[in-house]
This record gives C-alpha cells, structure tokens and sequence, in this order.
C-alpha cells in the first residue's frame, strides 16, 4: 500500500463545496422538522458553512441557491464569506417552486412558462457575474407523471433549446454544469434522468458543459463509479453532488449509507485524474439533514469524504495494475480493499494537526459552544429552507 | 370467457373507499402546488368526494384523517355525508406531523413521546365510537435515518407495546388494520417496513388485526398478488390501499401506472374470495393529485379499480383450473389474459345505465359544472393538504 | 380514436425478426429442461422459425448466432430458408463461451484473448457478407465481477478499439448494433451496462452503429420508452430485443410481464417515426423459452407485439396532442389510455383473414400436428441449446 | 469501543459452514468455466474444504447437498472428513435438477411429482441419520413464470402439505431450516418468496422449523439486518447463507460487494445474541467461484465474515444504547462506525498467531503448494459442479 506521507499533499489540497441549503430545515413530504438555531438568511447560512471549514479546512466554499439565498448585494455578500473564511461557489438555479411550473419549467408545454424560466437561468448567470462564480449548477425538476401525459421528444427539443440559450450567455470561464435524476419529483418521466441523456446535451452544447453526479440519482443496482470512470475518460465530469441513500434520492450525510461504494467512487476518481486541478471537476455536497444537526451533520459528511479520498490515494496503483494485468482477480480485489480496510482516521487526524486543526473536528465543535449561541441568538424571523 | 351478465352482480355491489386527503392539497417534497377550488374543511372535502360517488355508483364511503379531519361534532359530519350520499368509514391515525415525532411516535426512544402517541390512537378509537367505523388504519412513519441511531428490536417491542394497547381498546365490532411501507419517510429501517412484519404482530394480537396492502410500498419487484393470495389464505387481509407507482411511493392514479398489475391483484382478489362480505376486506384508495384535477383523478381512479376487478371477475375459473392441472403454461396464461384483453368499458357503461347512472362518469362530471362553481365559491380559508 | 382501417396497411408491412436460439433448450443456471422435438441444426432451426411466420405473417426473417449457426455454406442456408417461406437476418456474435473468455473477450486484459474474440467478430462480418445480411448484433458479456478486478477505464479503451476494428471492416450497406446490459453475467461492472456508454461508442463510430435496446437488460424502474424516444430523436436507435420480464433479465415472452410497457415504448416508436422503413429500426424477439413449448411461445410474442403495435398505432395523435398543448393532463392520459384499453384482437384476427392467414395462430398451429410431427422425427442427435 | 481482549473469546469460538458445492464448477447460465484441481468427488470436495479451515481455524464443518454428495457410505464419509479435519454439517435437499420439475416439486400441479420430490425430502432425513446432521436445509426453485400459470394459494396449500411431512420425519434433534428467495430460476412467482412466507410456514410447523436468511435472496432495498433482528426477536432465525451480491443472486464472496451491510448484518446478530450456542443460529456461507479460484475464494469470504464479526463484537454497547436513549442521532451512528472503521486485521492475525495459524490465511495457503498439487493430481475424471 502507498505510504501515507505520499498521499497528505493531495489530501490538504482536497475542497469540498457545502450547500447553503444543508443549513436550513429540510424534510420529507410528510414534515419538516423545525431545529432551534437554524439560519434565517444567506449571511448565517453562510456563517454556518464557515464553521466547516473551520474545523475540517478542507471545506472552503459554498454553493448558493436562487432564490432561496437571493440577495440585494452579492458583492457585500462574498465580501462578507471572506470575513468568515469561506468563498461563494456554484450557483444553483431553481426552477421548480413556483406554481407556473405545475407542468415542468424550460420543458413546459406553454411557451410563456419555458420564457420565464430561461429568464430565470439567465438571471443566474447575471449572478454568477456578480459572485464571480465559476459553474451554473443546472437541476431540472421537470418531467411527467403519466404517460401521455405531454410528448417525451418534444420535451427533448425544449430542453436543447433552453441550455443552448443559457450556454450562450456563459462567459469564457462560466460553465453549465447539468444533473440527471432517475425520479422525483416526476414519477413517469424525468427530461433529464440519466447520465446518457445529461451527457449527450452536454456534447452538443460544447466543452463548457458538464455532466453533475449526484449519488443518490440513480436507479437501484447502478455502478455510480463506472459513470465516473467513463465521464472522466470522455472529459465530460464536470462536478459531483455527494450524499447516501438506501432506497431513492434519501439525501442522507455523505459515506453514511454505502461507505464502500463512496470510496470505490474516489477510487476511480483518483484512477481518472479527477482529483488535479486540470480536471476541473467541483466536488459538493448536496444533502439534507431531516432529524439530525446541520452543522455537525455537514462536518461528519465532509470527513466522510475525506476518509475515503484517503483510502482512494492509499491503493498501491502499481499492485493493482499488476495483479489485473495477470489476471489475477482475488489479488487485484485484495489490493484494492487493503486500503479500504485500512483505518484512516489516526493519520487524517495527525495530518489536521500539523496543520493547525483540532485533530477531532466532531469533538472540538461540540465543545465550541456555537450550536448552543446561535440556538439562543437567533429567535425570530424565518427560519431558511426549500422555498425560503 | 365468463359472461359478463354473470358477473354484473358481483360489480354492483363493488364498493371503493375515498380517502378525504385526496381533495386536498398535496405535493412532494419540493412542491405543493396549489388547484382552485381546493376543500377547506371536511366538510368541503365530504362534498367533494360524494361527488365521486354520485358518477360511479360505488364509493359509497369517506376515509377520515385524524386530526386533518377533526370535528367538534363527528355526529353531525355523518349526518352532513349521509345528505351527501355517502357514509364515514375507515379511521386514519396521524402520528407523524408534531415537533415530537421526529425521533418516531410509538417507538420513540422517549417514553413521554411514545404515551402522546397512544393518547392519539386511543383517541382515535373514541372517534371510531362516535362515527361507527369498523376500522383504525395504522400507517406508522416511525423508523431511523442512520444505522444504530436506535435499536430495531427495542423499537419492536415498544411497537408491539402499543399496538397491544389499542387492541385492548378495541370494541366488538372493530378492528385495527395494519399498513406496512418499505421506506419513507424513514430511510434506513422503517419499524413495519413489510407484510410479514405486520402480519406477524396481527397475528399476535388477534382476530380483530389484519393487514393492509398498500400497492406503493414494496421493494422494486415485489409480486404483489402474491402477498394478496398470502394474506386472504391466512385470514388476515384486512384492506387495501390502491394507488399506483413507478419508482417509490409515487402515489399516482390506482391503475394508471401498471393496469395489469391492478389486474392480477384483484384476481388474486377474487380468487382468494376477497369481494364476498364475509372476507371482510376494505377497498380503499389512498393517493395524492400533485398535477391533476382531484375529483376527476378519483373518478378515474375508482373507473380503472372497477375495470380491473370485472375483468378479473371474466376470467373462466374452470377453463383456468383445468390448463393449471395439466401443466399448460401458455393455456393458463392464456386464459387470464383474454379476460384481461377485454375492454369492458362497453359493459361497464351499460351497468351504470341500467343503475341510472350517466355512462361516461368522467365526462358527466366535467359537464356538471362543479369544478367551476366549487371554483368560484371556495375563495379566502386555508385549503386543506397534509397538516390541515 | 384512429380507425382501425387507417392502421392496417402500417401492421400489415410489420416485420418481426426470430432468434434462431429460442427454439433450442435453455434455462437457468439451476437446470436447463429438454423438450421433445427440439432442433438439432440450423436448419430445424430454421423451420421451425418458418412455421411462426406461416401462421402470423409477420415474422419473415430469422436471426442467427455464430458459433451455435455456424454452417459449411451459408448460401444453402439461406436457400433452405427460402424454401421454408423465411429468410437470414441479423447476424448475431457470440464471445462469451469459451474458456478464453472467462475476464472478457474485447475487453480481456490479455492481449491475445482480445485478438481472437475481435478475429470471431470479423468472421461475423464474412458471415453477413455470405447471408446478406445487414447487422451485426454485438453483445459483450465482458465485465468484472469484483471491485478492482480490473481497470475499468482501461477495459473502455479496449472495447472502443475492437469496435473501431470492426466498424472500419462493415460494408457500405452493413451496420454494428450495439447492445447494453446493466448485468449478468457480470456482476460488479459490465462494460456495456447502459444506453449512454452504447450511445457513446456508437456516436464515435459513425453513421453506421447503432444502439440495440433489449426491454429486459435495464435496472429496476428506468422509463425504456425514454429511451427508445431518446434514440430516436437522435437517429442512433438501430433495433430492438424484445422479450420481458419482472426481476431481471427473465427472458420471458414479450409482453407477457407488462403488456401497458410494450404499448408504451410502441407508441414512442410510431410517434418518432420508428415504423418507417427508412428509419431502419429492427425489431427482433431475443427471449428464451425455459417451461413453455417454443413455437408456441414464439406465436403468442410475436402476436403480443402486433398487438400493443395495432393499439400505439390507434392512438389518435391529434387528439393527444392538444391535449398536451393545453396541459391536459388527465385528458392526454385518456388519449393514451382508450387506444390500450381497447381490445384489438378480433380487428387484427379479421386482418389476417384477408390475407390468407387463420384468424386464431396459437389454435391453427396447435391443430397443425407439427409439434407432434418433429417430437416423432427429431430423435437421437443433439438438441441446440445454449452452446450449439 | 470495546477492547479487542474482551472479543477474542468469542471469536475463538466462531464457526461458519463451508458448502462443498462451492469447490465444484459453477458459472451463469451463460458460461460454466471450468478450473484445474476441481474436485471431482465428495471426498475431494470436503479435503478442500478441509484446507479452509486449516487455515483459518472457523471453518470447521461442511455442508452437503443431496444427490450431488450423496455415497454409498455415509458414515465412511464422515470419518473421511474426520481425518481431514473437519465435520459434516447441514444436509441440503435439490429438487430441482430433474425433468420431472419442471413446473415444481413439492408445489407441482401434479400428485406424483410432489410425491417424488417428498420421498427425496424424507430420503434426506435418512442421510441426517446417517451423518448426524441437526439440520436439513430447503430450498425450493418452485415457482411459476407466467401470471396465471398455476394457482398461488394452492401451491402453497402444497407447500404447507409437503413441510407437515417432512416435519413430522424429524428426530428430536433435527430441524428443517427454510430459505426463501425473491426470484430465480421462476420469473413470476416463487413458492417462498420472502421471509414472512418463511416464517409463516415455520411458525405453523413448529419449534424445529426455522428460516434462513440467505443474503443474496432479497428485492433491492431490503434491509436485510431488520429482518436478522426481527428474526432473533421472534427466536426463529436458523440459518444464515452468506455470500454478496450488487444485482441479483450473484453469489459473491461474502462480505466482497457491501462489506457495511455485512458488519450490519452481524451486529444485530451480535446485539441479539445470535453468536451464542443456545441461539442455535447457523453461520454458513452459500456462494459460487465462477471466476476466480475456489479454495482461496472460500478462504477470503471466512476471513471477511470474521473480520465483520469482530467489527460487530468492538461495537460499545453502552456508550450506543446511551446515545440511543437520549435521541443522540450522530452521536449513535458514531458509536457504531467506530468499530466499523477500525482496522482489525491485525488484531486477528495476532489471534491466529496465539492459535497456531498462520497470521495470513491466504497466503498461507498459496504458499502450500496445495493447489498446484491438486491441480497435477486431479486430472481425468467428471468434475463436481451443480448437477453432479
């Protein structure tokens, strides 16, 4: 196996981009359960988003939503992540919570409908100008529940029509980052639910257009790293919305429900030459947390995927390449769990350490006393959430 | 093939339960969108879903949620219903849309919480008094998010606990059934996530606990019919939740989304003597219209229960049994699928004729001029949805 | 509704391919049954594939598998095939039953195995140019069974190597379809598991490959219909697999598990032009026939693709698509929904009258004797099966 | 956690059940690919496995499948397995490899078949007598492919026939352990699909009647550890089959596809003291090599199931029902993935060391030139495989 010390330069660079979203109330259809301290505005989201990094340091910008972290003054807005050690990262743009979009959004059978929402996308990119943000993170909640119910193919030209329109608007260094999700909240058709249908608009727009994994988007039984590996050979990753699930897109803490999977994910990820700032991909997280802490829920998410890039850059390349050459199917499988079986955390911690870091950010947020401050400091108001 | 005049009997005295919910709003997690003319009270509900019964002829009864449908006076909604044309039925808990229940209801860790649950289903018994139900549907959201975040088998006796504790509540002439969901909205174990886990505690409770089918909460490839056969040779079907699914719990139109899978149901159905009165088992839709109209999506819905059920009652028993007995696998099959390849929307219209019924329900309905006038007059209040 | 007498001139030119291989033996890895009369040769093969277009009048070509078709002259064959009222279709590789073959075929990491397997598949070339026939049907087997087995980026390269090698050796009016799998019998990673890496490979082909969609090789809950629209929309759909199944791929008959789906990728397939001779789609039963009699299998699926065709083709366009444009959603459903409940048989049994055929196939044939006839004659020697 | 001193006990004494069918060929119904040194009888079947427990230490029994290890001498067989090391364990019954099964055994249309497949049933039984086997395993690829094929609530009327005899065959010590499985080989229906089928059956049988939870046997999304704990709460879990799986019944080794579920798996265990002898659980594994080599594939999957187990055992139960008690989500889940993320490999390598092993079993073994020496011996011959 790779020797640790090999492995700490890629591990200190490693970012990870957190959710605005992840701070505010989340839930299910059947209740959103409500948390004393959550943020009200995009300032204290962002605070929550700082306390992060401060502890991981290895989570250094945060992706905003529109509208729901809309402000007056984006400027005053990075300015003020900067006073709290964070940057502003991908925009999202969100094109499903108004009531015109019942029937879907740039998809929608009524020509008014797909303008005001291409108005919206363009918008975005206004606000990318303003954030100086890199990447427009494009999820569409469009689709149809019953079949019939409008034409799939002219659905497909509605589409390529909007993202040509919003690739056009992009600048030299803007990209469109676009996400496929199998289902949800359409439960017949999704207009983009896979990564083939992702990945061909993307080939068609041209090369600032990227395919988004979001791991729980998937149909049941699907090898999420074999995309991985594939979009990364065809140069079409462009960005990765990390979370688990069980059954369906549960959104649950990165690594909790399948941390073998999320490391044999990393695994090709390092394979492919993802990790290099070359490839250009952003690695987020995308998640929500229904029951659990937000903040702390965020820091053992982002471990998480600390934990198995770690694993990942400890599986001895030269071992594996030579086992698989021979053939040799138990001794290839046995390279590769060697560094999954390893236990990480002892030099992740020492690694935090040398870099100033409390060795166990878990603990040493607890102790902070900051979940306890703002639960107290921040009464009134609204708390944030979808749709806010 | 049977003869449809033998079977028109059989139809006539189909009765489908509505769910009140179902006039409500109700959405997915990132979206209720809202439909004019929405009930704001139970009462508005009731009207609605007698408006179901006076087309089709057979959804004589309304399933109440408690507290969505909580009434100061539960005798006077009856007699409200009975003007209407239709009757109260089942009885629906609700454990699931309180701060406290975050952590499960009837198996929360917390005793406190778990005696405020049984409050709510004893209570829910003294409604059943005062309405006459026969039946307390028992949907439980309890379960966990994260392996080890609480102990499945603890949680398996607190649920036994409580469910002994209505049972002992019970009258004579009433019963608990028992519904079962494989996930959501718990995403890693869900406390009665399958049939033999409820069946298992009916058993142990009594005559008076049955099972109910939900046709949305199954792992993806689950034979349902196969349960439907299970249950009705062990004496422990209790009702049927009909709804139908793509993915998960979708929750679309009951037969919209696999009609011959509606089919072998309820051949199953007949077969197991399901229909008879005896057999006691209740035919209850239990769905939301996210996208469509509400009255007439459960005018379809109750439409597409009764076509499947008079082609399941077509099938030639004889003919069928024979090709079984002599190993004929493509003359058995045969013989369902001739009866399922009939259209019986001709002999369906005939019946309701000869009933004084208007043949083409949904049409007659949308002639009506209901929509527009409920529309009209249903301005300013809440509209009802899931919490309300 | 579209009349029916609109409709027949389109099912009358239907043509459905056979697969040489559905009237050996097959089955599961648990026990292959033999039937009596099976084929023993390509040319019992052959005739007992002409007796299902004798009775049907649809199905006039016959697929083959090289090596398990492999005759001394090809041109004879396709004489004899002739004689019997059929002709050669689609030539189908086989690289997945030799020792060699145990890591791969193309993809193998040993350089000499993927030199033979790519030497197979050129001879299929030589094969096509011998019989005439258009398509090479390329299914791989080749995947990994565990992680790390081997590289899964590396094994693309060779995949995309040998199909360049193939595609540079097809004629002007020949064409590879390429065929995805999601599993088996690979069980960690398949080269080919989805459309998108077969719509990869063969948008960087060229014109000349297309992608072949087998209904039972998806996961669980992905929408095929999408797909075929997809493909379609993109010229790059190039034939179908039919057959069906409820878990995985059960090669059961086509239609027989879930007769609304067949209807519903058949109304994507008239919808996107897909009938059209110009739109070069072919549509070929690939299913195995484990505890049914074959020929018979054989009618009852061809019957049921003529049947969900008759009813995607008496979907009134029109009516559906002003529904859609108003955003109808339970009307455009409605429109799907009266072209599939109704029952098409007795139009397409008087179809067949006027051309000459016996209204009822599955009796004419049964009345026929000639299951009797060949389980008399074809006695001794080796039945085909899997393997030969 | 839980030091690794207080497990080391329990561990010592682990015992997990090799099948001597894994050490024949075995493959997809695609391909079997045969492997030099196979054994070619029973004998050489148990000598294999002998070898795993040589090595290991935990394997110290074998499982037999009738007829493919049945010999005219059982007794003769047992002091064999003696000499080797090792014991005989579990008698497993096959009624599935014979023509006359084709439509079922035991749930057959046909009264002479089910007789058939009960006098091997009962013909097992003699076997137990002979090897002193406590349990006799079934499971049955009965089941159906198409709806309608046969009558569901008659064959389990059958079925329940079929067990009542069997049942009342056993000697005092003796128990039936029941399997179920969702599919394969039947497409529609199987006879015990899940484990409330099982159960059900069990429980109507008696106290010697127990299920096996075979891991690879399960709709996607199952959770599988609810249904361990559900089981050991009820007192009827008897058996586990052990192997992985990504799709379907893949029949990997052990522990190779989600080694997460495999630990969750045996901390239920664990936590519902199902390691205790008193328990009488069986830990066997049920799995097939058919590309990689057989001995050391066996070899790794022991090791995985102890690696998880040991896992299982440093879990805290304290500080994890502590945290579960105070509704700590984060702080439970923690307390489990503590022990989860340790590294334990070293800590067993020192146990075997304390017991005489080598510390590394694989290579151990590949350094004992065993399989050379069986490869060069073994030559000529029928080697074992499903069906002989």
């Amino acid at each position: 196996m790779t020797e640790f010390s090999a492995v700490k330069e890629s591990l200190a660079r490693q970012a990870i981009e957190l959710p605005s979203w992840a701070f505010g109330n989340s839930g299910t259809r059947f209740k959103v359960f409500g948390q004393p301290g959550v943020p009200r505005t995009p300032h204290e989201k962002i605070a929550d988003a700082a306390q992060v990094h401060a502890y991981t340091g290895i989570a250094p910008t945060v992706s905003l939503h529109i509208p729901w972290d809309r402000v007056e003054d984006f400027t005053e807005l990075a300015e003020y992540a900067a006073e709290q050690g964070v940057r502003l990262g991908t925009i999202n743009a969100n094109v499903f919570q108004e009531d015109d979009y019942r029937l879907g959004s740039v998809t929608n059978p009524d020509p008014a409908v797909r303008r005001k929402a291409l108005d919206h996308l363009l918008e975005c990119v206004d606000v990318m100008d303003a954030t100086g943000s890199r990447d427009l993170k494009l999820w569409f909640s469009d689709g149809t529940n019953y079949p019939g119910q409008d034409d799939i193919r002219a659905r497909q030209d509605r589409l390529a029509e909007a993202l040509a329109a919003v690739y056009a608007r992009l600048g030299d260094d803007q990209r469109i980052v676009l996400e496929y999700k199998l289902f949800e909240p359409a439960f017949y058709t999704m207009d983009v639910p896979d990564w083939g249908t992702a990945y061909a608009h993307c080939l068609e727009l041209g090369d600032k257009a990227k395919v988004v994994v979001d791991t729980g988007h998937h149909a049941p039984g699907t090898n999420i790293e074999f995309i991985v590996a594939f979009l990364l050979r065809a140069g079409k990753l462009g960005a990765f919305d990390f979370n688990s699930r069980f059954y369906a897109d549960d959104d649950l803490m990165a690594g909790a429900a399948d941390p073998f999977q999320l490391f044999r994910i990393l695994h090709e990820v390092v394979r492919g030459g993802g990790l290099s700032a070359e490839a250009g991909v952003a690695f987020m997280l995308d998640q929500c947390h229904n029951i659990e802490p937000k903040i702390p829920g965020q820091i053992r998410s982002v471990l998480n995927v600390q934990e198995a890039t770690a694993k990942a850059l400890l599986v001895d390349a030269d071992t594996l390449a030579e086992a698989q050459a021979r053939g040799d199917v138990l001794g290839a499988n046995a390279a590769l769990m060697d560094a999954y079986n390893t236990d990480v955390r002892p030099f992740l911690a020492d690694l935090r350490t040398e870099q100033g870091l409390d060795p166990d950010p878990m603990a040493a947020f607890a102790r902070s006393g900051y979940a306890e401050r703002v639960a107290a400091e921040r009464v009134g108001g609204h708390q944030a959430g979808w749709g806010a």
